[in-house]
């Protein structure tokens, strides 16, 4: 049994204006979980989205852990708040998120 | 490089109030995934939301492709379009999607 987190963003201001904005998000993002001890972090991903498909969200993230107990670390963990309140929430427009087992 | 396809979802209907509704849908996505020939397909799982957070959306999927090409078999298979067209469409309030490469 494994605990998926999944959140989808799109994005206003300069996160929509300029890609870089975006990119800075994503690199301090990836610094955080690579950096960071993260007990039963199985997978991370994240990236802009590809324009495969009209009517999608900007940007999303993607973590699997071993429990509830490893996400919830992932997600209380100091850097990573840091990231959300000083990089990312300025520029949310909409945030959907979902975690499930599987 | 691979591909991962994001989507998530809120109910309406019967999906909304019946939690049996959506796990026929898990199923039949589960089914398909398993049984047809899928090639480039590296994971792929979906689940309800587990009730963490506040304000989350419903149901999430998530497939990791070696490509697009890979994402596109997946997508447009016929027996995959058969349960969005039957099962998932009459119930869908909400849906958020993104494809990103890592």
């Amino acid at each position: 049994m494994s605990v998926t987190h999944v959140v989808l963003f799109t994005w206003h201001g300069d996160a929509a204006a300029d890609p870089a904005v975006v990119e800075g998000i994503a690199d301090a993002l990836r610094r955080f979980v690579r950096e960071s001890d993260l007990p039963g972090l199985q997978s991370w991903t994240c990236g802009r989205d590809a324009g495969l498909a009209a009517g999608n969200a900007e940007f999303a993230c993607v973590g699997v852990f071993d429990d509830v107990d490893a996400y919830t670390v992932y997600r209380d963990h100091p850097e990573h708040r840091r990231i959300i309140d000083e990089q990312i929430k300025p520029y949310i427009a909409e945030r959907t998120a979902v975690q499930f087992t599987s």
